[in-house]
């Protein structure tokens, strides 16, 4: 059984990242959602497992300290973060396994796994980005430009990443995707067992 | 206008690596073959610049020495090798441009050119790799103990490339080179200009 790719996708506020993750999702069968632990509430209409593996401030602080997650951060009162160790049973049994996580986690697991492939969400434009914010019609305009002023900073991080896909129509990004993930699967350094079968091969003549 | 890939593909006599590349070349329009040069002479049928560029000696030695050859190899007395100079002038018009070379060839190219995609056509097996050899019917055995053998070499070579591709049906083989293919044109360090003009954006309020 051939171990799957991490997968982490970042991108800024209002890009699409969901549509394209879950456009994905319902293209690749082979690809699975990593869910995250948090010490918040848990919120009616969510299921734990499903929306968030949701554990005590004490068992949060615990994995930490163990080095039990792939990444984390703290937003006010609450900790988010990705527990390894559902990640790594998914890998185990070959399928990718998505993050779909901000830049500063992303940042966070390529330091824990050398290995895995980080893709930016990129807008077509940083113009199309701020129109895209604005069309929703349900953001504040101080909102708004904080957002797009987080995006810089996004961006920037972005020359870190593996990949960058432009999200211009969903259909072409996740196409997109799905041939990184193939390719991904195609790297020397992953195709072993074809390469061990061949050096072991007796060359003998036909009898 | 963003460069194209160097791309150079590999592997073992008989594993169909001419009908992958003819394939390839038929489902993708932004790829050029490279021509190589030679000092071997003309044959009937074929064509200066076509099939090769064919040089005399003197040129060819004066090509090593400047430096103006990605690659080049003698077999018995001629000197057979890539020219830079068409190949980068491909890339620079945005081509991908395709090199069919021996291993060898193509670890020097990667010692000239990093950036360079190398990518290893490998059998499904080494037995169907002997099968597909011996059932031309038109080769000794000798000879064909002799290439399996040296498609042991080229295998153990096969870890130092970036990509291994089974050639198990031609037409998967071919889809997964046209995935690689559009991942390096998604690498982070070839999507420049979407970051930098993100980086150069002023965010202002919508007035």
């Amino acid at each position: 059984m051939k171990k799957g790719n991490l997968i982490v996708i970042s991108g800024p506020s209002g890009v699409g990242k969901g549509t394209v993750v879950k456009a994905l999702m319902q293209r690749h069968d082979k690809l699975r959602f990593s869910v995250s632990a948090t010490t918040r509430a848990i919120r009616p209409g969510e299921v734990d497992g499903v929306n968030y593996y949701y554990i005590t401030k004490e068992r949060f602080e615990q994995m930490i300290a163990n080095d039990e997650l792939l990444e984390h951060a703290r937003y006010v009162d609450n900790y988010y973060g990705t527990p390894a160790a559902p990640v790594d049973r998914l890998l185990e049994e070959g399928y990718d396994v998505i993050l779909e996580i901000e830049v500063q986690g992303a940042l966070q697991v390529k330091q824990r796994r050398p290995e895995a492939v980080l893709i930016f969400i990129a807008a077509p434009s940083f113009d199309e980005l701020a129109r895209r914010l604005r069309g929703r019609g349900d953001t504040a305009e101080d909102q708004i430009l904080q957002r797009l002023e987080t995006a810089h900073t996004e961006y920037s991080a972005a020359t870190s990443y593996d990949y960058v896909v432009v999200n211009d129509y969903v259909d072409e990004a996740v196409d997109e995707i799905l041939a990184i993930l193939t390719a991904e699967r195609l790297k020397a350094n992953k195709q072993t067992q074809i390469l061990k079968e061949a050096n072991e091969y007796a060359v003998s003549p036909n009898v």
